[in-house]
């Protein structure tokens, strides 16, 4: 048996998410169906995130133990063919270590969402950012974006159905950047709760729009409550983009 | 009747090219529509390029005379409206002068052609890049290119469907740069030959690729001749990115 590590980069437009549905494709099963087809073996493909319906991966980590005899490259090769023509690719496949979990080894994870603010509707990235039409103060979201890095109960910014023993997280980056139309608000942290990233993104939108002031985002963040989160950006906007091991 | 200028943005994935075809939908047809649908006029459309199929448009400029009174702003918020869900978005719509043509007015063309240098196949750029899985040497292909740089008969990058009045064209800029994955063309000039970006990208990746040299280049270009061109890049990587007046 061999772990294989895999770096898969995803369009999450046609998916139900990363993670095996009943009702609908998803990259995991994907996966998992290539693997089938190039060895005959029933595996279970492990992610460092699993990401939502509509999300996408730049170079997500996974991994997952065959039994047949193949290099590294060649089931790289054999994947990306099998997958085609979803919008699935495999960057890199290498032997790992036994004891090495895509999930539970990654030390960190980081992620980027990308806003497009204009007037006009969006053509090629329908679906890869959230559209906001009226004008964004990306310095004001970036400013107050520095009052949710740290250690904090992120109760405010997790969807009802979190899995996480605690909504204790520590944020390490959360930086916003224009260049253009274009707002991209990166990420970082060993882990994420359910939808935080969206839930934070959402937040500070409310800020660039001046809707909320960088104290309303303080105060939403100590209440530790659901209820006064201001706003979920859409998923289209969110890339996972790197685990760190 | 006053004559708008618009800048247009489009996915050309759909669209059998900018201009007006029995046989499928364009781009042109598109916002014709959308303008008889705002105005109740039949206009014609003009553009700066008219694009092949799968060809796109980052800031393609057009022109149209409507005899409605009608804001410029209101103008290209009404089309974007009407324009959905096509991948066609107004960017800009001016007041211009009436002597004005996006076409016959033009100083300046300049195209970007996109290359995904990778072995795994592509997800979010399907359509949007050429994928070339063996290694480009992109410093080789933007030393080659500087031998098209100039004023030259371009026969051998000319598509025989070419209306062109003489294959002799003054190329001001070739540039070859290499980021990451990304190699990316940028083609400047006052006008191209039908199919002349694509046909010289064809041969700079056949330098890239090693099968010719820069002297291959430059006989190809001296031969004045079609059936010496090494190679007709897809549409898929090619961007219209912006006219000059």
């Amino acid at each position: 048996m061999t772990r294989f590590a895999l770096t898969v980069e995803y369009d999450g437009r046609p998916f139900f998410g990363w993670q095996r549905q009943a009702h609908g494709p998803s990259v995991q099963q994907a996966i998992e169906e290539a693997v089938f087809s190039v060895t005959g073996e029933t595996v279970a493909v492990h992610a460092a995130g699993r990401t939502d319906a509509g999300v996408h991966g730049i170079a997500m980590r996974a991994h997952c133990d065959i039994a047949k005899p193949i290099a590294p490259f060649r089931l790289g090769e054999a994947l990306n063919a099998r997958l085609r023509p979803a919008p699935v690719a495999i960057l890199a496949c290498e032997e790992a270590a036994d004891d090495w979990h895509a999930r539970f080894s990654c030390l960190g994870r980081e992620y980027e969402y990308r806003i497009v603010n204009r007037r006009a509707p969006l053509t090629f990235e329908k679906g890869l950012a959230w559209h906001v039409p009226q004008q964004l103060d990306a310095a004001a979201m970036h400013d107050a974006a520095q009052l949710l890095v740290g250690r904090h109960d992120f109760t405010t910014f997790r969807s009802a159905h979190c899995q996480s023993a605690s909504p204790v997280k520590t944020l390490d980056r959360l930086e916003v950047e224009r260049d253009g139309d274009l707002v991209a608000i990166t990420a970082a942290a060993r882990s994420f709760l359910h939808h935080q990233v969206r839930s934070m993104v959402g937040c500070l939108a409310m800020v660039g729009l001046g809707r909320w002031s960088a104290d309303d985002l303080a105060d939403a963040l100590r209440a530790a409550d659901r209820t006064r989160l201001g706003l979920n950006a859409p998923p289209d906007g969110l890339f996972f983009v790197t685990a760190r091991y």
